[in-house]
């Protein structure tokens, strides 16, 4: 059998622990290549760099493996490595270990997340893996056997056309995680609010903070099951459209 | 009739015509409030801007219209006018006239859109609007009453819950459009390349760039309805879990 090639981005940089994790564990599984933000690029969610230039930097900071930091955000590295450094699409792409949970509707601020849907509109098998842990220091020990057991899974038996996975971790230890849920995504929302502050000059800057809170009840959400003690799994794709609205915006007669 | 709050933004910033087009139209079916960046921010997708504060001016550019200019994404220009500019939530939220399409996969790296999606989360009826042409000095005036009569009819019937509407505009007189199709999003993609170019030092550097190329055959799709010359409205949403893949990875037995 010939060795996989598996991408890896994230959005937390590659000075980030989590991306760390994730090459060590994805190493025993395949040839792996590096393309990363040089910098954090949270919240970017779909973000791409068009009104400046991208850099790519090889960088020698993980043993044994190929790197690259890139200036731009993490759909940008998935495109710069696909078209400019692996000249090919890889056999799998992994994004993470994201520091703090992607579950609900985070997947579209999510950098993460948006790698690898990225990576599924690329046609290549592709997994968001996140930990709901935001702080730099966060253990990812508990992830590792069960990123070991996805990944071989996905690669054996694939992913569905222009879907691919995204999975969250509860802030656990491996004892007291209650095992793997496929899940959908919630109808959580931010209750968002503004941090008000003056500058030197008096004058108003404003910090985006708030609280998520879930708003519509749903069975079986991703959400749920990580309050529960589960990994959560949602199949993620990338068709916005809402069917069920077609034939009731048929009769506005527009 | 009380008066409508209708909020308005884009990703193509204050000073695009495609806006004032907008603003123009809106104003005779409710009261105008706008919120924009103060910048282009096309291709920004749903990113927020959570490591650098944020700045919003109040600015004159727009005969009797409440206005501002936001340092953000779009998404923070809804975020900001809804939690610390209006302190309520409008009854319309209308983003565009977008400068260039936003059909099929679009929708995810589009500012334009992704402004109208987190309006839909928050609840307000959303809607984006795009012309199929990228140049400055676009001429709006064939799409302006389309918009008055989809702006009626949405705010006489409202939207289904967490659904928002992406309206493209073919780049024809209005005697050469067709009539409005209800879409689904094509599944197409870009062909990603990248223009490399040497700095003064002899360093590369990269440029985005591509053609758009329909890679999956689809019915009745967004892309299909603007090619024959209609304008295509797509029922949007965010709920992105892919429902049909929940029992097969549930074979998987993770």
């Amino acid at each position: 059998m010939t060795e996989k090639l598996i991408l890896i981005t994230n959005d937390d940089s590659v000075h980030a622990k989590g991306i760390r994790a994730l090459i060590e564990t994805a190493k025993l599984l395949g040839r792996v290549v590096v393309v990363a933000p040089d910098k954090p690029q949270s919240g970017m969610g779909h973000a791409i760099t068009i009104n400046h230039p991208l850099r790519i930097n090889k960088i020698d900071l993980f043993p044994d493996v190929e790197a690259y930091s890139c200036s731009g955000t993490p759909v940008d590295c998935v495109k710069l490595a696909i078209y400019e450094v692996l000249k090919r699409k890889p056999d799998l792409l992994l994004s993470g270990i994201n520091h703090g949970e992607n579950t609900s509707t985070n997947v579209l601020y999510s950098g993460t997340m948006s790698a690898a849907i990225e990576g599924a509109m690329e046609g290549i098998p592709s997994i968001g893996f996140s930990l709901a842990d935001y702080s730099s220091d966060a253990d990812f020990s508990h992830c590792l056997p069960f990123i070991t057991k996805i990944i071989n899974q996905t690669l054996n038996k694939g992913l569905a056309l222009n879907t691919c996975l995204n999975v969250n971790f509860p802030n656990l230890s491996l004892d007291k995680i209650k095992g793997v849920r496929i899940c959908n995504q919630a109808h959580a929302f931010w209750a968002d609010r503004f941090d008000k502050r003056l500058d030197q000059f008096g004058n108003p800057y404003f910090w985006l903070t708030g609280d998520f809170d879930e708003v519509i009840p749903k069975e079986n959400t991703d959400l749920d099951a990580m309050k529960n003690g589960y990994i959560s799994v949602v199949p993620t794709h990338f068709d916005l459209t809402n069917y069920q609205s077609i034939s009731i915006l048929e009769d506005w007669k527009l």
